[in-house]
């Protein structure tokens, strides 16, 4: 009976999320053969638009959306504001797009509080000019009492492929490293903290920031850059996990190289989290090829969003069966790194 | 202390709703001058997206976002998936764009019937291939009980301009005919007779559609088209308001030539509102030129999507003061026909 009613677990980032986008989404909207930009499953879509006049279509864009329910809206670190910016930036960003255009569509529950909502869009209003994208269109709803949880957020972004590169899961292969560009867990606890007014509050804040100068640096230090992709829900576990499956390889994770606060592993193990499910919102995963992994963490070291990266693991050739993702441990052993399943923090984002 | 909450009527399309739009959004996100994409408000933003590799940009690009909160998610006639695809198709329309890429972003309510949202999304498929586009990124939140009305949609959408004509407000001329592409006021009274369980039911089906192929229809035929516009929320008054301020003219229309349904307006007499204040979800409001015009009723009519097309009103000299829109009534007087204020009917689109 549980699978005839939406559950809290289906939005978690994990297994299954997966399972309910494949079948209720992909089934309807993707092509009959599996294939399409959808099918990818990407942090944004690349889009040519082709063009029957026969004008140009100029250079590949990018195009991706994302819905912020977090709660509270107010965080240590940051804001729904700033989340809803930083998020689809991150996004673009994933693949190699510089961010142009932004939508930015509120839904508002009556009885919310101006000033709260003035807070929240200064909030946004400053990220988006950190990294020069403009927020072009928008929407306003508002729904009774009631009705909603004081604010959602819904931006959607276009970022143009400058470049033209290609990044993406696909061009991942064995012998390439996986890099982090700093601590993780960070985001997931100081909303946690905040919400279950926990004491280590004060020690964790949010990494929320929009990362397009960081992917831009990457970038130009690795000329065969493989993939980036940004840790959110479901933490570091969920994104190795969608890279090496989409990718048809194994990953090998060294548990000791993955930066993490030393206050975000105590929360951790106060709440009975393993902190690589724990969201991130201004982290990428880095794959590169081994001979340029060097420059690429060099370069993420030199930029302040990158200071403490890590090279954090490599690939290995995929296997027909088991797991994808394996975590040498700190006292020597292995063991699989698995997709979270449901949901361990709702409302992070 | 009203101004310091938000109220339901400040969604609701009409002068409150500018106000909020004004005050909170263009404020902070529009250049310090009031120029740029957004502050033209229009239904859509063009944008021509600049390459600093020199590589040509191509057509230029519309882009614009909705979110959905109807209420019920089912009505006579469509559903807030088929609302969601056609909204967002309908405001690309409005600058001659072809859409090309959608994004999908639900807002799930925990429980949720699964086999509701499934019929959703298969009318939401539906509506996207009736006009050849493709829903390419997407995301799923599942918010807790209580915490979300159900389920709320955006889409966001990427068109292009293929013939790079400008469309909108500042195109339209003293002289120019006012068309709209067929009844009003369908949509907005379908819904509200579901949500009252109305007995003129039955009658009132949505004109919920997705208008590219009318559109294009109708760009063909006026090779010098000045405007179209969707009259959603704030229904007909809203849309030539918005246009005729936007336009800095005065637009004068003739009651008795604006096609209503009997049913439509006989529901409007039950529930006391002004039928051209009331949602449309499948009609464009249209500005020609004069000699122009025929040729666009032509087009229209011929098209299933605007068989009830009419001219409906002129284009006259914009004043410095005084009423933007007037109506010749019936009886052969003439009245104002005002920006409606705040919101006849919450939760319509």
């Amino acid at each position: 009976m549980a699978d005839d009613l939406i559950l809290l677990s289906d939005g978690g980032g994990g297994e299954r999320m997966m399972d309910l986008v494949r079948r209720e989404i992909l089934a309807r909207f993707g092509p009959a053969d599996g294939s399409g930009e959808l099918a990818r499953l990407a942090d944004a879509a690349r889009i040519e638009p082709a063009c029957r006049s026969g004008r140009s279509p100029g250079a590949p864009l990018a195009f991706t959306t994302d819905s912020y329910v977090v709660q509270p809206l107010e965080f240590p670190g940051g804001d729904i504001g700033r989340l809803a910016i930083s998020g689809t930036v991150n996004d673009l960003a994933c693949l190699g797009a510089r961010p142009v255009a932004l939508s930015l569509a509120l839904i508002l529950e009556e009885g919310l509080e101006r000033a709260l909502l003035g807070r929240i869009l200064d909030s946004a209003a400053a990220a988006a000019r950190e990294v020069g994208a403009a927020v072009v269109c928008g929407d306003t709803k508002v729904v009774e009492r009631g009705s909603a949880d004081g604010l959602f957020i819904n931006t959607s972004g276009i970022g143009v492929i400058e470049t033209g590169r290609r990044l993406g899961a696909e061009q991942i292969r064995p012998g390439d490293k996986v890099l982090v560009s700093g601590t993780v867990g960070d985001h997931g606890i100081a909303v946690m903290s905040r919400r279950e007014g926990l004491r280590f509050e004060a020690a964790v804040q949010s990494d929320v920031a929009p990362l397009w100068p960081l992917a831009e640096a990457i970038l130009a230090a690795s000329p065969n850059l493989r993939a980036l992709k940004d840790p959110t829900r479901g933490g570091l576990a969920a994104a190795l996990n969608e890279l090496a499956e989409a990718a048809a390889v194994r990953m090998r994770i060294d548990e000791a190289a993955v930066p993490v606060r030393p206050a975000v592993a105590g929360a951790c193990e106060v709440l009975g989290l393993d902190v690589l499910n724990v969201a991130n919102e201004g982290k990428f995963v880095v794959v590169a090829p081994a001979d340029e992994a060097e420059a690429v963490l060099r370069a993420m070291r030199r930029h302040p969003l990158g200071r403490e990266a890590a090279v954090i693991g490599e690939v290995l050739e995929g296997t027909a069966r088991g797991p994808r993702v394996t975590l040498r441990t700190r006292i020597g052993g292995e063991r699989v790194l698995e997709m979270p399943y449901g949901e361990d923090l709702p409302r992070i984002c």
